[in-house]
């Protein structure tokens, strides 16, 4: 019960990140509620489709339908007088995040899968969503680039929630670590610029600085 | 049979509609091939997967590879020595538009799922072959966009018949009527500039205008 | 045994090209490791989902993802030091994309799916990986444009594999043809400027050139 509450909060959570660049984009009321909707389940429904779940989650139980258009239908109104409040919103973003990549880690954990595809699933669970909503906006993901550390937090804190049980430690504490590592990787990449290396290709392309984006 | 009929129409109007778009993106022979196909049958095939019918409906029946194969080489010869029509076009889309949206309510429908299950699956049939086209192209998909009422129109059909099955009517004329509802809103929202209202988010980005696309 | 060693040798190699295009779009090193992995895996990930074989074969043999994960850190750790050699990657991609369309034929023909299906099966599992790293990279994916005849030589091998058994010649050498095909025309569209033609759609948009790209 505890579960499925943060999951429809993490769903919230994501509705609101997604409603929020929709309009931003100028996309209409429907543009922003399908943007919403895409962010909010495509990890989860890419993980069931590879994973052959059936039903997928959110045609299983609409709840999660309501629940996205209740807070995207918030945002619109929310932004409508104000501007959000960034901060606000990177936190709420890192725990829907955390949320997704550990209960993503453990659905595939309960079908007996390697270690490598539980973090594998955590990832795509938590990250996916957020990058079909980068592509449909037409931009390069923010998930992918060195600003972020989104999918780097994911796997550090599936592949935490894993060495944690292989280690001796009980599943609940194990989640929670994860999730703990997963927001603190991702409020540490956006507060303190904490970043993994990149590799430039020594190559003419990447002579010309890029355009500050 | 006629419902059959329809359909591949709908697959030939697509296949040409993302003819047209691999042409002026100057894509190859079989770039155009490529795009046309996915156009065409992309919104179905996400249907089918996300509902578990196997095996997918192009795969099951290859004769609509061949309509859209048809479609897209009459489109490019058709080129070669004139512009395309336009308004013959978009009312066509518009038609196809309708006939998907409404054949992929039904589909979920037979499965027994909830409403709001049912205009998700008739929005997603009907739309995101459009909007892989737009992201094949690169381009901010024009479906999201506030110039189109695509999302909007599919959306608004698709519950328009299901709340006419509600309230009595039978499903053909509630299925009739759900295509008027798609195409009236689509030639509306092009002939007479009929829009839904944008959210500006309250930010400095969004002070920029648009660059005309 | 064999056909195993090379469908690894195929995932290396695409591996390989994901991780030189993320390096040069700047990605950090967890979003090479996301963007080879995509790339090497994304074709036959998507033809195993359209015909429901389940698990998908990365999920079922791990050993893929190993193999990802190792050539992308070997490709990181040249890249510091040295430009990558160009030719030899775009003759070793043109290897991947010849053994992927042939595997992927392979297993669609072992379905008993029509040849149209075959030949549909073998394109996407040799040229998806590459499309969704070029979209996932926000460009104009490479597979459709004219200077490339990626999916061009993907459909002419399968083609050429299934018409050379059906005039009676045994599965292994109408592979190997298949493949020569494949290779012989990407390499011949790379160093002999060999194309397919382009349309022109005759309209405004065309008339400005293209920006060099």
């Amino acid at each position: 019960m505890l579960l499925y509450l943060l999951d429809l909060f993490g769903v919230a959570v994501f509705a609101v990140s997604g409603a929020i660049v929709a309009a931003r984009k100028r996309f209409d009321l429907l543009g922003i509620a399908v943007i919403a909707t895409v962010t909010a389940i495509g990890g989860g429904t890419i993980r069931d489709v590879l994973l052959n779940r059936h039903p997928v989650f959110w045609i299983k139980d609409p709840a999660y339908l309501a629940v996205i258009l209740g807070a995207a239908t918030l945002t619109v109104v929310y932004m409508v007088f104000r501007k959000p409040p960034q901060v606000w919103l990177l936190i709420a973003d890192a725990l829907g995040l955390a949320l997704f990549t550990i209960s993503g880690a453990q659905v595939a954990e309960d079908q007996h899968l390697p270690g490598v595809i539980v973090v594998v699933m955590g990832t795509i669970t938590g990250s996916a969503g957020g990058l079909l909503r980068d592509v449909l906006g037409a931009e390069v993901p923010l998930v992918l680039r060195q600003t972020d550390l989104y999918a780097t937090a994911a796997i550090a804190g599936a592949t935490t929630y894993l060495v944690l049980q292989a280690v001796g430690v009980d599943r609940t504490p194990a989640a929670l670590t994860g999730m703990v590592t997963v927001v603190g990787l991702r409020l540490a990449a956006i507060f303190w610029k904490l970043r993994l290396p990149v590799v430039f290709a020594p190559d003419d392309e990447v002579r010309k600085p890029d355009p500050p984006s």
